[in-house]
């Protein structure tokens, strides 16, 4: 589960972030890049806002795409997307072979989390995938060593850290979240905001 | 008008692709580049389908936009949009003061336009926007030494050479509309489809 693996500087990184929760439905955006360097492929889905569907979003978005044989490890920007619709990161590992790195650019406040979660009739089942992503570790990155904090799955503690670093190399944010925001704000808004 | 002038390296472009025409309405995506490297920023706005709205929209889109002020020079992917709305690249020069470079793959068959055109009530203006476009021509770029066509405004031969081969670094087609495309086919397919 926690292997480590050699990290090639043009290694195949699926980036997912969302966009803003203006409509029922909440556009996904992956961004297929070759290390930090180079986007290579584009993709879009549909969630649903404060449903439970991006776990099988994610993975169908994933094994339908010609980029999926050429893959080694998805990015995501924290596990809540559109909303409170969490992802289990165990079954994305499970079902697409592929390591999951989550980024954070801050400690996640669960005491809210929770407390929000006490609203949906499945919170309990919402908080356990919650807590089954596992260990949240803080990582300095290359960039002003600026700290993010990181979960993962299928990958080892240096690998991750490795992959962090090769691509964080514009913002304290990996290049795959970072654009996949880019292009999420501005196909919602008109043009994209920045946060990185 | 033909002036050439120092290339940063990092000088802001903005490409614009659009997507493909599967509705009245044609999403147009700008991206915006610190040369070749580093995306900004993505712009989206939508023309209408063989329509005469291109130019005005491309206008107001860029206007609007935060990094009006920084950008430099903006490129095109042709000059025919959303089926046959036309381009005005010398009123795109002059509403914004961003010189305008067209690249195409290869050289356009007139023959075939005109012909089309002649299906529209308006296709006489639509040919003389063409017309008034301007001189082709053919450049080698960096890269395999690939040709391609280019027609320009507001800008010299040997400025509008630097920044196409500053640009072309990961096929014949400069990275802001390489990175334009897969993002406006990936959000209307699904996912991108490459032709660069």
């Amino acid at each position: 589960m926690n292997s480590d693996f050699h990290v090639k500087p043009e290694i195949r990184i699926l980036g997912i972030d969302d966009s803003a929760l203006l409509n029922e439905k909440v556009m996904i955006i992956g961004t297929v890049f070759r290390g930090g360097d180079w986007i290579d492929g584009v993709l879009r889905s549909e969630i649903t806002r404060d449903g439970l569907d991006a776990t099988e979003t994610m993975i169908t978005m994933i094994k339908n795409s010609r980029h999926y044989g050429q893959l080694r490890i998805i990015m995501l920007d924290g596990i809540t997307y559109g909303g409170f619709n969490v992802v289990d990161i165990e079954e994305l590992y499970r079902e697409t072979g592929l390591p999951v790195i989550v980024v954070m650019r801050s400690y996640p406040d669960f005491e809210k989390i929770r407390s929000a979660l006490r609203h949906f009739s499945d919170g309990e089942e919402r908080w356990n995938i919650i807590k089954k992503a596992g260990k949240i570790e803080k990582l300095f990155t290359g960039r002003n060593e600026a700290s993010i904090y990181i979960q993962k799955t299928g990958i080892g503690a240096k690998s991750a850290e490795k992959i962090i670093r090769l691509t964080s190399i514009r913002s304290s944010i990996p290049e795959p979240l970072r654009v996949a925001h880019l292009i999420a704000t501005g196909i919602i808004l008109g043009e994209s905001r920045g946060r990185a």
